[in-house]
């Protein structure tokens, strides 16, 4: 790997070292730009998004004992860099440190990371800064519980509720709940606990598929793909739409079609639309009977989501959203408002399991069910913890919940997802799920990796150092 | 200036250089990290941004026959290498345009540059990727306005009503203000543009001062700049407050003590209240009858605003927001709720010049005065134009409003602000303002201009590349 080519690309490694210090010291952080060719396959393309390249930003943190911690941030390929660049930026607060009192009062060092005098001004808490911020916390989760030799589901399921509320930064949330209110709900929530874990355990935790629809697909493949995942024992399906609505009319019939009035149908929009043009182009929908709209506008527009929700819920249509929410404060705005009906939390766009875990503890409050958001890279190994510890520590039922399933990208992990039956079985390996494996790192990293190589070779791709000088448009 | 020193920095000009072309063909983008140590005099500090060191960074984009347009964002020091990675990230949009194209349909490519397929995941459309949207978007402002050969605020203020909304992307806030529903606002303004003209280049338009304020600042630094503001004829102050309830009781009975009744105080907590924390802590301060309370909490949290003025309205204050609001939809939401009495633009935070005249439009529609933010480096500059635009074009009084001004960091651009009287005087120069002195471009570059490169001699501050190993805290 020949970094020297590439001048442009932050180097994974720098010499972030702590020099002295024993045991759980941080003596490291490294970060990679990982990315996979997806987008020759249009695999995972909507309405915004044509052509994602499935990419992360990947940590590892090395202790000076060489206990290891691997955490991500997803990404689609282009703007990884800048994830990296942020991750460097992030790093002096982390390297030096040491991870037992990093756990001891996880909140405040939480606090301290997204407070960053200088930093914050370019967030604050959203965007890049925040992509960074997930992948540096995820990672140190997957520490502590590689350390505690618990699958990071069972290290939470298994905190006592002041430990759990300890790692929470509750800053702009308290006029929704507070540490004391989110204790008091742990506590009366907790003689229930082992019996749900012996439950998630013998069943696993229910989860829909996004497979069907992507809208690069033809009608043969979505067909195709229907009857594969119904015989799976799938009973949930979602389908892109947004771009084209004789399309998406089209699209609907044949999947309901072939799936039966019994199934359930849910749409997403990926964005696409205003307040208005949601509303008037899911009428046309309606008629297909689908669960909810999924992301009908900007994911920052609280009260166009509410428009939509109460000028859809005559019809039965329900809105959902959170993959690209940016943070507890806006989470905080849709649930408190009746803006959204569904949860969909994303394990790595707001600032890691700290923060996702206030998230749930509003969305139980409020009683709005989650349904988390997954696909990309690295999101259903991630999501699968979370869940589990809102089914054995919060809600307690799987009721009309379920997570996102998408059956790409799991072989680059080293203990990737493992779905039976249309079910997430519970990880028991150590950890948050977060390593990839040595050959998938090697081989994606951009644009050094051996298997860019060999696609800058073929031409599917361009070597980002031959491309210095762009041609105009024009002439 | 070596910049093989410092390999973790993006370099700040890269040969994305056209090969053909001509005329207003962009030939080059380049980018500079630029940073001041504001942060050895507290200047600026307040209650969640305690040393910063007033930063940005510098988009300079060339034509092919050797025309230029300047462009920044603002930001307090680290991190202004992320947006420079950033704009790189974003320049094979740009170079290679030709820019009298993007000028005859400024929305449309407005739109391309904040929606490209892969990059709009990290952002979309806040944090960093904004940051160095409207870093470009200002260079290409800049270009225009110098080819034109007036100062910005003329060249909108020229503007046909449909040409000027034809720089506007209207998605996500059609619910609020249409194309057509602007082109009739400002084609019933428009016959008073050439009077309110001539009275602004006569009078000028009101600034407020925030230079009395700064937490950092003692009693009798605070009593003298009062005394000094006060004899150049400012009539409104600004202080920080949300640290210390007993401090900021005792500052603001100094100024008012100092600036009497008839004059007008605000006061600005940067962020650092939680909802009910904010009412409050504001009750307290209510006596000293402040017209507004700057940034009481997050501010993503638009609703958390509406519950803040709806109990401190009986009291007399409004809330002021918005240089740090996100986007467009973000002051939709504030603008059409009531959660902001005063709305801050900010040149730099949201996508450049076509976005801000959204939000201008937006706010005339719904009756909510504008009164931009500004300090910083180079915010007063830019802001002074926008707000022309308003005086000559929308609301066409500048009665209840004012710009806020600082006057630090002028000295670095080549037209400097002129404040006369507590009044700005619009600037005649072609441009928007923006271009930095070479002097201060070369001097103050990081970490390679010559006025680091002294103070790292003189250990006032720490020379990255002599920092990439951190101590541990412990042991």
């Amino acid at each position: 790997m020949n970094y020297d080519e590439y001048p442009e690309f932050p180097r994974w490694e720098k010499n972030f070292t702590a020099r002295s210090g024993e045991g759980l010291t941080i003596r490291n952080l490294s970060v990679r730009d990982m990315r996979w060719p997806t987008s020759l396959g249009a695999h995972g393309s909507d309405a915004m998004h044509t052509d994602p390249d499935y990419s992360c930003a990947y940590v590892v943190i090395y202790t000076m004992n060489d206990n290891e911690g691997h955490g991500l941030t997803f990404t689609l390929g282009r703007g990884t860099d800048i994830v990296v660049q942020a991750v460097h930026a992030l790093s002096h607060l982390v390297v030096g440190q040491d991870a037992a009192d990093i756990f001891n009062d996880f909140g405040a060092f939480w606090r301290k990371l997204t407070s960053e005098t200088q930093l914050r001004w370019i967030g604050p808490e959203k965007g890049v800064m925040h992509l960074a911020t997930a992948a540096i916390v995820n990672a140190l989760w997957d520490l502590w519980a590689r350390i505690q030799h618990k699958p990071l589901w069972k290290l939470i399921a298994d905190m006592e509720p002041e430990q759990l509320v300890r790692c929470i930064d509750f800053r702009y949330i308290t006029d929704v709940i507070t540490p004391e209110e989110a204790v008091k709900i742990l506590r009366e929530r907790k003689p229930n606990r082992d019996r749900m874990e012996r439950e998630a355990l013998t069943r696993g935790y229910p989860a829909y598929t996004t497979q069907v629809g992507w809208l690069g697909y033809s009608n043969e493949t979505v067909t195709q793909l229907c009857h594969k995942y119904l015989s799976e024992g799938f009973t949930a399906f979602k389908l892109k739409v947004g771009q084209d609505l004789q399309d998406d009319k089209r699209r609907c019939k044949l999947v309901r079609s072939i799936i039966g009035d019994d199934k359930i149908l849910m749409v997403d929009a990926n964005q696409n639309w205003d307040v208005q043009e949601a509303i008037a182009w899911m009428k046309e929908l309606a008629v297909f009977k689908p669960l909810w709209i999924e992301e009908p506008t900007s994911p920052d527009d609280v009260l166009g989501h509410l428009a939509v929700s109460k000028a859809l819920a005559p019809l039965g249509i329900s809105v959902a959203t959170g993959e690209m929410c940016a943070n507890r404060v806006m989470f905080k705005q849709f649930l408190q408002s009746g803006a959204m009906q569904y949860c969909q939390i994303d394990s790595a766009r707001i600032g890691g399991v700290n923060e996702i875990l206030a998230v749930y503890l509003m969305a139980y409050k409020l009683g709005v069910k989650v349904c988390p958001h997954a696909g990309g890279v690295g999101l259903c190994e991630m999501v699968q913890h979370l869940q589990l510890f809102d089914y054995i520590c919060l809600s307690q039922t799987s009721e009309g919940r379920f997570i996102e399933y998408v059956d790409q990208q799991h072989e680059h992990f080293v203990n990737p997802v493992h779905v039976r039956n249309s079910h997430y079985m519970p990880p028991k390996a150590p950890g948050y799920s977060t390593e990839l494996r040595r050959e998938a790192a090697e081989g994606y990293e951009w644009p050094v990796g051996s298997e860019w190589q060999k696609l800058f070779a073929s031409g599917k791709f361009q070597d980002p150092k031959h491309v210095p000088t762009l041609p105009p448009t024009k002439h």
